[in-house]
Parts: C-alpha cells; structure tokens; sequence
C-alpha cells in the first residue's frame, strides 16, 4: 500500500548529506528524489493551466513542492510551492504564468529538506537566455562534475543534481546550439535522469540512455506534451504518442506545431524500472508501452501460476494489491480453484497527517483506524492477502496479525514484486539496506516476521514476463544489489563505465 | 461516489432557514444535518481518546466539525472544532478532556452555517447538573417544541434541533429521574433522531420508536460503546453486542460495567433508513443486523437478476459502485454470461478542496483529473457502468461521457438504488426537489439525459429483500415521496399522528 | 506601560473557576473581563461597518475576541471571532451583517478561557424576539441569579455573567415591556457593569448605578452611538454628546433620529473607576468629563507637588508615563527646576508574540530588544523614571536596572497611580493577590526589590482632584481593599447591601 | 510619520525591471531594496540567537523576509523565512543554524517581488568553500557586472545585485586571498553598499568607498559584531566601537579574539546618507559619531531658528516628529516664546495589516483610526505641526485637515528635512518622481496642496550642521537631484567615474 496514509511509504535515505564541494566519498550524496516533470508547447493558449492539471494527475509522484515555469516569448515567469499542486499555486500565481510554453515539477523531498531553494522546475538566467530544468532520476557522478564546474569558477545555490545539470548546459550553450550543448551535456551526466528543459520558449525533454525514469510524449489538438506518465496526457484530453527513447532528444516547435527527435546515445540493453509499473506508476498510465493497470493484473495471474494456493478467499490490500488480486483471482478460476475475491479489509480514507498518534498500548487500534477487517468475510477462513511488495514489512506484519484477530485460519501472502534487498540509486527513495525487512533475511525468514503461515514473491523472470521486455533491459537493482550503472560501494550488472553509446542521425517528426 | 471529491455529495436544502421563533409555515426550517455520534463510558481509563479514534472511525458522517464532551465526576470538560477530527483536535484540547465517560460528534454543516456554535456536542448547565446531547436525526415538530418552551422563558443560542431537546429534558430532570425526563422528552420529539446523551458522568442512547438512524452498542475489555456505526467499535477493539432497538434507551454504568436497557416505545413497524446501506455508511459497519458490505454485494446480485445485461465488461464507479459491481459480476458469471470484472475508471485521490476551477472550455479535463478511464479496458466494448446511487446525475453524466470518448461501443447503467425522486427530512441532506435529476422524469428521461444505452435502478422490494427486512419496517421516503413522520405539505406513508407506542417493562442487562 | 509587549499586562485571575451551579463559595467565580462595548442606530446606512471601526478604536480594551450583531429589522445577524478585530471579520462575515442597527464588543480573556462560545455579544432568542447583550464589567451575584433561573429550568451553555443577564431579561421581557424588563433586571444585578443591548432592532445602553465603567453617547450626522469610549465616536466622526449617567437606561430610536433616558437608579455617590484613566482608557477618551489626556498630565504635576525631586533628567516609561512625565516635567520648570525632559528609553515596536523566548542568562537581553536605554542621555546623570502603575514590578525592576547599566548616577520613580494592593473585582483582570508587589510591601520595600533610589506614588486625594471628583466617587478597591459592592471575604467601602436607589421619572431627549 | 500603518511609507519603484542580460537602458533595473545586515563571530556561543536578537532590533529596515546564516567550522547552515524576523524564524529552524559565526539580514521587497529565491542572504557554494552575503544598498552597475560574469559561463538564479557580487566574489577567490578577493570585487562594484559577507567560517564588512549606507563595529564580552545600526549592538548587551569607515574592509577572527581591519580604498568626500538620520534609523541609534536622537533634536532647534513661529502649541505627528518638536519646543522656550509642546494627536497602534479598507466616503474616518485630534488640545488655537519629512504628502494633508476639523485656528507645518525632489538610487524605495509632492512644486504649492497656513523645510546647510558633517559628506540625491554616483539620465554632484581611491596599508586591532 501506498497511499499517503502512513504505510509503508518509502522514506529518504538517512546518510547525512555530503557537503556541496566534497570530494570523493559521498558519491551519491545529495536528494535522491523520485518526482514527476511535464512539459508543455501549445498554439496560442496559456502553458500554465495546462501544467497546472497535468501536475495534479503526476500528484502521486511528489507531495512536497510543485513548480511550474513558462517563457512568454520575451521573459521567463516562474513559481514554486510548498506542498500539493493545490496548496503550491492560487490564481494568482497561475495567472502569472504567461506564455504558451512551459515546464511543471512534482517532488518529494528528502528529510529535513523541505526548502523552497530546492523545489523544481531550477531556472537561471544567463548569457544566452533563461534556462528552466526539470528533473527525475538520481546522477551517479553529479559531484564530479559539480567539482569541474566549480573550478571554472561556478559558484551553486543548492546541493541538488539539478542545478548542476543547469550550470553545465547553460556553459554548452555559450558555444554550441541547442541540440549539441544537450548532447555534451548528457556526455558528462552519468545516471539515471529524465528531463523537461526550456531555453527561453523552447520545451524539450530527453532521457538517459539506459531510459531508466520514464518520459513519454503526448499530443493535444493544439500542441504537444511531454510527460512522465501518459495519464498526464489524458487529463489534458490529449492522445498519448509514444514513449521517448532511451537517449532521445524530443523538441517541441514553441508553436505546437510539432516537434523533432534526435537519437543522441544508443546503449545496447535499457535499464527501465519495473518498479514504476510495480508501485509507483498510476494505474491507468502507459509505460513503455504497457498499461500499468494490465501489467500488474498479469503479474497476478503470473503470481497464481508461480504460488498460487487454494484458500478460501483472495483478499487485496487496498489499494496497492487490488489488480494483483483480480489477476490472481482470475487466473485461479480459470484453474478451477475455489477462490472467492472478497474485499475483507476496509480503508478509512480520512486519516490524515494531523492524527494525534496513540500510545504505546494503543498501537493495534492505530492500524483498524487506518483498515478495518470485514469479520464476515474472514473468520473461520483460510486467506490469500496479496500486495505489491514488502519494503519495511511493518504494515505485512499488522495486516496479518489483524487478519488472524479477526479469525482467519490460515493467511498466506503473495506479493507481486520480488523480494526487496537493497535501496535504489536510480531516484526512488526507498529505505535504508538496515531498513529493508529482506536485505538480510530468507523469505522464509521474513515469513516468520510477519507471521504469515505461507509467503511468496515474484520472480525477476516472472516480471520482465509481466513487462514484454527481456530481463536485460530492465533495472533490477533493489532487488539484486547490482546495479546498470557503477556505483561507489555498489556491484554493477553491466559492463558500464559509460555506456556503450554511439550517435545516431537526428530526424524530426511531423 | 461520494468522496470528498465534489461528486454527487448530497448537499444541503437550500430553502431560507426560518428565523427562531416563526410560527408554522417553516415546520422543517433549521439544519437538516447527517451526524456521527458516539458515547463512551469505562472503567479507569481515560475517554477522550477512545472518543477521538471512534470519530475518526466516523469521519465519513461529518467533516464539518468535531466535539467531544467528557465528564470526570465533578466537572464537565467540552472541546469542539470546525473541520476534520484531525484538524479540531491537537494534544493540548485532547488532553483537557478528564474523566472515563463522554461522548462525541461529527456533522456535516448546512450552506453557510458553518459555525462554532452550532456544532455538537451540545452542553449545557442547568440546576440539576450538566448535560451534553449529540444528535443524529432531523425533527419534525421542533419549531413547535422550541415555541411552547419559549412561552415558558427559554432563551435559545441556536435554530438547531439540539438545543431544543437539551433545554426539554433538563426542564424534566428538575422533577423526575433520568428515565422519566428522557421517557417525557421523547413524548414530545417527533421525528428522526439517534441520540447520545450525558447527563454529570452518566453516558445514555436513544433511538427514536421508528428507529429511523443508526445506532449501536459495543462491548470493550474495560467499559461500553455507543456508535452510529459498528466500524467505530471495531477501532476500539471492541466487540459489537447488537444494535439499539427502535424505541430503546441505553443507559450505560459511568463506572463501565454494564449497562441498562429500557424499552420505552414500541410501534408496529420501523423505519429504517435503506440509504445508510446504499450510500453512507461504511462497508465494514453491521447495521440493523446487516454487513454493509454484504449488503450492497446482494444488491448487486439482484440487480442482475432484475436488469442484468450481459455486456464484454462490469465496470464500478470508483469507489462507491464496487460492491455492487462484484456482486453484480459474481451473479452474471454464476448465469453463464461472459462478462468480465474491470476497472476501467482510475481515480486520482489527491484532487482536494483548494483545486483551482478550470474554465469554461476546460470542464472536460476537470472530470478526467478526478476520474480517468483505461482505454484499453473500454476501447471497442460494450459496457455496464455499476454506482450506488444517482442524485443529481451530473457525475453520471459525465462518466458515461467519459467512456464514449474512450470508445465504449455501448454504456449501460446500473444503478444499486431506487431512483431518488424526493428530499429527505430525516437527517440526510440529500438535494432540493429542483436539483433531483429523477424528481420528475421517467427512468428513460434520465437515460436520455445522462446519455447511457439503457438505465436500470434495483427495486425496492429488492431492497427491502437485500436488507432482509420487510419493506414495511424500511424508510423510502426519498424514493416514494413518502415518509414515516407527517410533514407539512408531504404525505405519509403511514397512520401516523404520533407512532402508536405503548411502554414496555424496564428491563436490565450484565 | 501597557502595550501588547508583553509588559505588564494584568492578567488573568488564576484561581480555579467555579463550576457553573456552585453554591456559595466561588462567589467571584467565571472570567472576569476587560471589555469593550458599542451600539449604533443610523437612519439608513448599515451599522457593520460604523460598528466595526468603533470596535478598532476600542480594540485596546480586548484583543482576544471581537463581535458583532446587527437586525435588519427582520431578523438579527450576528458573528463573532477570535483575535484582533481585523483578524475577526472579512468582507464576507462584514457584509453578511446587514441592518442599520447593531452592537459590538471587543474581550479580553481569561487563561484557558480563549473560546468562541464565550465571546461576545451574547446573542439568544426568545418567546419575543432576539436579544444581543454585550456586557463591561463584573457582577458580584451571577452565581445566586443563575441559581434562581436554574431552578425556574434555564439551561446555560457558558459560565459567564452575560448569559445570566440575557436569560433573566429575556424571562421579563416575556410580560413586562423593554424600560420595567431593563428596571427589574437591574434591580437583581449587583456589581459592575456597562451594557449595550439589542432587543429585535432596538439598541439600548445601560450603565449600573455606582457608574464603575464607563459609557457614553455620541451624535452622528444619520444617528447615534454608544460606546465605551468617546475615542469610537470621534473615528465615525461623530460627536460626544455627554456620559451616560449612572444608573441611566438610554434607548435609541431604530432610525437613528434620537434617544429616550430613563433614570432608573439613583445613589449617593458614584464609584468611576481611576484606573481607567490612569492606565486602560484612551489619551484622547472624554471620561466622566475629563479628558484622559489632560488627566494623566494633571496627575503628572501633582506627582511633582507631592514628591517631585530635582533630577538632571525626567524620562518617561514609553509610551504609558509620557503623559505624567511631560506634566511633572512642565510643573517643575514652573518651579523653576532645572529638569530636562528626556526620552532615555527607545522602544522597539516589532516584538511581537512569535518572539522565540530568550534562554535563562540571555534574559537581560531581552528587555533591551523591546526598550533600549540612550546612553548619551542617561550616563552620568540623575534620573526620574515615570510611570502610569507598577502592578508586579517586573518590568520597572528592569528598567531601573537598564538605566544603571547604561550609566545613571540615581534612579528616581515616580509612579502616577496609587500603589496597587488588592485585585479588582469590578472587571480588570489585574493579577493575584500574590502576584501584586505592593500586596504585603511598604513602599519602601517596594523601592527595595526594583532597586531605585526612591520611590513615590501619587495619593488617592489628588487623583481625586486631577479628575475633579470627589475621593467618595471613584473606586479605589484594587488600592485600598475596600470595594464599592460587597463581595464575600472582602471589605466594602459603602453601606451597601444594594445601592440605595430610587427611580427618577424617564425623560426623552430630541 | 513611517511605522507600519499604511502612511506615507516608500514604496518601490514602479519602472519595469528590466530583464536579466538586458542590455544598457535599464541600468537602474533590479530590485532597490532598503535593508538591515548584521555579522557576529563568538568564542564558543552558538551565533545563531545573537543574529536572531538583532535581527529584531533591525526589523524596521526590513519586514519582508529575514535570514542567517551560519558556519559550524565544516559547513554552513542557512534559514530564509518570509515576514517578520519572528514570523521567519522557529526554535526549531534557530535551532539548526549551529556555529559560532554568521551574518543576518532582513529585507524590504520591492512590489510584487516578495520571493523566498530573492531573500538574503544570499548563500552559494564554490570552489574554495562556502560564501553568505548579506546586502544594503544598490548597485549603480550591477547589470554590466552581470552582463560580463554571464559572458564567462555564469548562470544566475535571481536578478539581484546581491547575486551579482557572490558570483564576482567567488571567481576573485579562486586565485586570490580572502582581502585581494574583496579590494578586486570593489573595484568592479559602482554604487552604493554595505556588505556583511561569511567566507566558510570567516565575518566580513566592508563599506562602500564614499559610505552611503551605514555599518559599525560592536565588541561583545565573547566576541564581535557588525551591524546596519549599533542598536543591534545594544541589544546584545556590546559596546559600540565605531563606524567601519567608508571603504574600510573589516575582517572577524573566527574565535571572537578580534579583527583586523583593511582601509581598501580612500575617497576626498563621504556621502552619508542625511535621511538614515531624519528618517530611517531607530533614534537610539549612533550612526557615523552622531546620535540619531540627538540629531532629530538638534534639527528641531534648527528648524526654530531657522523659520520658528509663535504658535499656542506645538505639536508632534506621532511618533515620527516627537524628537523635532521637543528640540524646537526647548529652542522656542528659551527664546522666550509661548508655545506648549502638545500631544494632541493619538494613534491607534492596532491598526493592522487585516484592516476592511473603507469605501470612498469613509475615508475620512479611516485616517482618525490611525490618528485622532484631542480636541481640548486643539480647539480654538494656532498650531505648528511638526514631521521629520513629506514624501508624498498625502497624510499631511489630512493631518492638516484633522486639525482644522477638530478646531484648530490655523496650522502651521514645521518638516526636519529637506523638500525631497527626486528618487533615491542609493538604496531607499523612495517612491517615484511623479509621486512626489515637491517633485514639481515650489513650497507656496506645496503649502498649499497640504492646506497650511505656512509651510518650511530645513535647508540642508542646517542638517549637515545638525549632523557635524560637512555638506560635502552628505549625499543629498533626493533633496537636490544630483548622485555622488552618475545615474544613466542623472545628474552627478561630484567628479565620479570611479571615486578616486588609493589603498591605504592594512592595519590589524587587538
């Protein structure tokens, strides 16, 4: 589950920050933040209403800052908030936002960081005009480059990757037009990063070689999108396109009339989290080309098929394992099983932050405040509770001790990702390795914690099955520990000190 | 669907309120409010925060303030705070509530009277001590009630009905016992109410003789619950003992050992209020011996049997149609009919109050950031769209909409209540009779307006069927435009100048 | 000094407020507030706004709450909120307060009382209409009429006085017409207390028969106005016509076209409050005929008649001794003193309440963030420190302090009020008994513990003089001991069980 | 008068700002901000409540945002907050600022640009460490600085001076020590500025070469201060040492020992700012050896002599012209006159920011709320009202006004500056040409838009006497039109491309 609740949302990596101009060790120092960018060209109508509403659908992929930037032709305007989309702006600081192009910015923050300094879209001014960056991964080397930045005499606001990726860009443009300055810069950017640009008017977006973070474009009657999920694009009543490439350079005429594509890197294998479609992603959003909705019902089914188990009762936690429960459910009928879907555990929508926590003794009722079983549904049965993962395990361990208090039999767990073992470098905030329930336990030792009478995850196989992509492009760090790109400290899957990458010839569409 | 999301939520009559003091016309004037109430009474442990959790386990009844009254055997301790239980309480207020007995509330506010003192629980000090009433319910002959005991030299803080039923039964405690005044008090109400009353340090609940609103007893390791609704109990871990009859008071021990019960009135029918089931409260709750939750699965059931079409998809409305939609589904597949479950509509949970109005020519994409259909689960099909209830059809207008424009080759909608053709005057702030979409139009005029293929509601005998209640003993007012209390200028479906009651024996439970 | 600096303020008495229906004991129980009160009758503008900017001008009688109530000859209005007066309203609850005629009042609470069912104008209604009551003052025998009309069945929903006032004027209301209901209340009050009252669209003003706290009548071009202050007269720029009587009932016509006066009560003396002159009351307020201003500067050349002391500088506490020291300053030049009047204290007028407290050893330095001594004008020099009052001594201990550190040779005080022994029972919240430095001490002890080289207060007869009256006129209670009514366990100063009052016949102005 | 009420406060500069890399025109585009700035550096006291503590006693330059920043010996820490410094501020966000050293800063925003990106000061990290600049003044230059950096590669996040200068600063210090960083990056520099600048754990000052703004050197008992105003200094119980000479740099040992100073650069004249002393500064201030008190005092004598009338009473626009009106009420006595120094106009210091703007025929009224004429004071008699300086001359008109109303026989205006005539470019929001009254009139106009019955100024011979300076050293821009700095379509008073400066050797102190 991961709803803002209070669950087991993943929470920012602990490590003290490194200092900005630190050298060497903190290699993955700075916010590793997972966020969700859009941008927007349009014939003549106002940018920012437009990204308003589009960063209300990306809402889920950051709640702690929104940003929006737009260029009206003659000069950037832009506004940053604290919070949700409908906190960060008021009509006001939307009516502000002239022009017909722009670049919006959803973020989590990590702890302690909450700061207006770093909330998104970063824009400067320079020599060349105003640049506005959004951005969604995690830079392996931003420090290195932060470092040669620095020598040259850049002085930086922030300790965030994002204002580095700005000062390098903005010195490539001194020299280079538009489509090679990107390209020098993503020649020094190693990592995982999709990015929402504007120079002056001009929206662009590209995403890393590997195309880790997700980025796809859309088309509205009048213009074009780029967003990091398609149901961006919906709400705009627009039709999604395709995804960007691993790699691609997409930009937007600032008329809407179309845009161009520029192969700038080319890798052998991607690197695409399958966590997006696992967890992370809305439902209803097109991902590489598959519907998370349709991927997480066939990793049900796949699930069944893997460890299924003839019980009374399939049961979702709501509402994270609900498509995985449906697919299972499906794919156990269709065996012949006896398993009935019953929705046994209810969900109080209205706990919010404000809740004044109980004590010590008052813990089981904290949880019922948030779910509720269905007594009926569950007592005297034997029950399949299915999730999408396990990150901490302390909502697995309640949900099965409410399951058992409420007089289930037997409850056996079936979760729809693998088994979590180490944290992710590539943007998500996941937890600390300490954190992680599975980072040094057995599944059956894991069992045994939640206390489950049977537990079993997917497997990787199971997964890039789910996906339609071979294993090799997908990025399984979290749940192996190796990683596709070097990281300090860390195993890499590939063979990667760059990687391989080869220009291909620019083409534009339209 | 009925979330804080802007949806169909019934909203308040809108007819002027009549001043205090107004003779006749007016007989319904003053707040026509939904509650959550809740009453607590234990052995040595605090009841502020056990009142709080239930609250919030209420939540869903009223969002528009919060109180709680406790008692700690000298003195009476009051708190109460507009908005959310989260919001109208912090530690401080929390901690200020002494004593092991109390009880709470939660309301809905009418347009424009949102305000500090009409919100409950109502307290007052008289000669013979202090009193706290929390009321569910709207009364028929309040004017009536307030006018005589202005005659006698009562002075009123409020319109509400509350302050007329505090100042009657303080009038009778100054010379009868507390079951006498209450017995008395009750003589004189007519019309709809649950109430939970503290009289010093001692916790009662009564249920008007027709039983129109909830309520229910629980049972706790160390003291007695009062609630609207089960789901409360099941927060405080506790253990649902049976709902209040019609009729009954329960006087719960202020030490929480026990309680009394006396059946003051009996009639020959109750009046249950179907919509509860339907529409309002929570899944997990039992009310009048039934489990929400199953209750509405039936339903769905039976809508299938009475209207059941067999279409390539089921299809709920987020998240209210869900129940029904199972069930709807499971009884297709029982009959053979190829129809699969889907949720086509993704919901987007973190579109709030502070959304800034798109304009005109952007009300489509409003819908869609709220609600976003799968195409690939809708594109080419024939589907069944599943919702509990239609008021004022807006929403549905707009879902069936949405589909056609993801291109559903055919929408048909199912509905899992009779239609709505009347206001409610028994405590549901449901519409006036100009915004009911059903008021004066045939089913298919309302198909035509919300543009489905075809329009099927569940009728009441499979209501009263689901429920498993006799329809006799169930309240339709609001579908027949007939109601169990005589209202001025509306008919009654019963012979009812006062419901014929005669006092049964008190008899005491432990 | 007396700003909202966190001086001296008087605050709240601390003992334990009687539970509301106790017998006996807690005679004084219930807040007892410093109030602000106003009535407006126009001939066909509306009274919010007229109301609301007298409100501002007495805004330094209370800052915890501000309300209004208005009728519009149909119906009353009324809102009331917390905080300053600005903070309280917006345009919307402003403009929602339609009606030509109307009442305010501005409250400061008691600790822990800072409630919105407290805050006034009381508003209610009854058998004959809608009252609103906004009260100054403090009665002596709320407890025993709220005893009397409990036992009649009232119900009370506050603990304060004003809520006793409105039910028993409502119950004579009931068969009496408005001048014998005001007549008969009156004559079961007994205490302290100005009021305006609205009865439907009439607004009166009453003051009790001693006078203690002030009120007047002022003339607009469209109407007339009462209030606690002439200052709110002149912001509607208005005329003062003269004080209202003691014992005076006066009735504003509804359209704003004059007033009738009722002498209902009539005594030997009077018992004006001096501390209203002396501390609380605007400079620029007319009181019982003398203008606060000229008052303050009169006492100011008395205190240099009865101790003045030729110093090298006379400096004023900023702002509440200005006045004093200016008149002291001028009377010792006419004496051919060579004393220089001197601002040595600078005042820092940002110190608000969000000031984060300073830690133990950084105390020192938070007095001189709120007052800053000049050193050129202090080093080396002799100096008086003049002051309105010394309520606990904290503060002039301070600047006593301040002033040697930045170099003063002596440190002279002269104080322009009597020293303060006893607290007020007629409605200044002034501190505990214990709290007050001059409860148990000489003056000469007094001097000791704030560590000046002398120390002298002014004498009760020429307060007396500086505002003409005579010593058996005012209240001297919180000086003396000995209070003007008698309240249990303390000394009266008159032979009063009740004023001897005897009722004059009513005469009509204009 | 210029405290917070809405009176004749300067308000910013309404040209357009130019945009960022504009070329030429806009040369005085940017933000031109009056500001308070403070340095400390503590043996081993954490700096954090220190700047926090005189911050506040600096909050009248600047109530828009306040910040500090901190250097713990490894890292900075640094806290923005938007409103007053007890607004910005939490114990939790002080608490966080560790270190022993640190600079502060609190700010007006110009309109529309009240913005978290523009608050000071402003922190960038580089190279060699960490950089915090704290900024007041204004930059004649800023956008040829910018213009340059921006053609080497620099990016920038605002358009503020402040910016300008850390980027310049921090290329110096690439290849230059910390006091040949500073002498290079004030040779760029044209205009007018005070700097307190934090290079890791390292307190600067510096002054501009001709000492516009103010800045001084405080000795603690554990340490050193620089502060706008040596109030600051009082307030955290130090002594003032002196003024930082113009073009003197001061450098804070990082262990509070001491500090060594650098006179950078050496001008034939000063130009002071005349107006920090009539109207700006706190009057327990000593800026450049004068106290600021003393000066108003002495210019009150000065404006008696120079254009003195025999008037019944004198009279102070509060508190604004108290100082002027005492200094030539003393002159006037001892010239024999008759004139009584009179308050006879009471402000309402309530009047806040949440204030109901009246409706057009309401106006009156809103100026007695802030201000109300003690009749008794004024009625039937001649007055000299006096002001430290008219801006726009709005409220003098309507003081003049109030006074006629309140009965005054005539009214004389008495103003202890000079006409002001143009903006100020150096620092102070002053208002544009076309809002000031004596921009375009001589003083017969001015008196006679005010409605005085005569009306004089102060010549500047007498303020340049009053502050013992000679005229030479005062920059007197507003009064006369011409800048000690050349303004794109100014006029210049001295011979400036540069100021003609030498370095003086660098002397260390303690």
């Amino acid at each position: 589950m991961h709803d803002g609740d209070g669950g087991d949302v993943p929470v920012s990596v602990t490590e003290p920050l490194g200092e900005p101009g630190d050298d060497g060790a903190a290699e993955r120092s700075g916010p590793t933040e997972k966020c969700g960018i859009v941008g927007v060209s349009l014939a003549d109508r106002g940018a920012a209403r437009p990204l308003y509403y589009s960063l209300y659908a990306l809402q889920h992929r950051g709640q702690d800052s929104a940003g929006i930037v737009t260029h009206d032709g003659f000069q950037q305007h832009s506004h940053v908030g604290m919070g949700l989309v409908g906190d960060a702006f008021d009509g006001t600081t939307l009516g502000d936002l002239n022009g017909t192009t722009g670049i919006g910015h959803v973020r989590y923050a990590t702890a302690g960081g909450v700061n207006e300094r770093c909330a998104q879209p970063f824009s400067v001014s320079f020599k060349s005009g105003a640049l506005g960056l959004a951005h969604n991964g995690n830079l392996v080397n931003a420090d290195e480059i932060r470092d040669e930045l620095a020598s040259a005499g850049h002085a930086f606001t922030t300790n965030g990757d994002t204002e580095v990726i700005a000062h390098d860009l903005a010195g490539n443009l001194l020299d280079a037009d538009l489509i090679r300055a990107v390209k020098r810069t993503m020649d020094r950017l190693h990592g995982s990063y999709s990015l929402t640009v504007m120079h002056d008017d001009t929206v662009l977006g590209v995403r890393d070689p590997l195309g880790n973070r997700p980025l796809c474009i859309g088309e509205l009657d009048d213009g074009y999108v780029l967003a990091s999920e398609s149901a961006a694009i919906d709400t705009l009543d627009g039709r999604l396109v395709r995804d960007v490439e691993p790699g691609e350079l997409v930009v937007l005429e600032p008329d809407g009339s179309g845009y161009d594509t520029y192969q700038l890197f080319e890798a052998d294998h991607s690197a695409h989290c399958f966590f997006e479609h696992v967890y992370f992603a809305r439902p209803d959003s097109v991902i590489d080309d598959t519907l998370v909705y349709e991927a997480r019902r066939s990793l049900g089914r796949k699930l069944w098929e893997e460890s299924g188990i003839d019980t009374d009762a399939v049961m979702p936690v709501p509402d994270s394992g609900r498509a995985f429960a449906s697919g299972y459910a499906d794919a156990a009928a269709e065996d012949g099983a006896d398993v009935e879907f019953a929705e046994g555990l209810m969900k109080n929508r209205y706990v919010g932050r404000t809740f004044i926590m109980p004590t010590q003794d008052e813990r089981e009722r904290a949880v019922r405040l948030k779910l509720n079983p269905i007594k009926s549904t569950v007592e005297g049965k034997t029950v399949t509770l299915i999730d999408d993962s396990i990150v901490r395990g302390t909502t697995s361990t309640q949900l099965v001790d409410l399951l058992r208090d409420a007089g289930a039999e037997e409850v056996h767990v079936r979760i729809g990702a693998p088994a979590i073992v180490a944290p992710c470098f590539m943007g998500i905030d996941m937890a600390t390795r300490e954190e992680l329930i599975a980072a040094d336990r057995s599944v059956e030792e894991v069992r045994e914690v939640i206390g489950a009478d049977s537990l079993s995850y997917i497997s990787t196989d199971a997964v890039a099955d789910a996906l339609s992509e071979s294993r090799a492009d997908l990025c399984f760090g979290c749940v192996t520990g190796e990683y596709p790109y070097d990281i300090d400290g860390e195993t890499s899957d590939r063979d990667v000190e760059r990687p391989p990458v080869e220009r291909s010839g620019a083409h534009a569409d339209d």
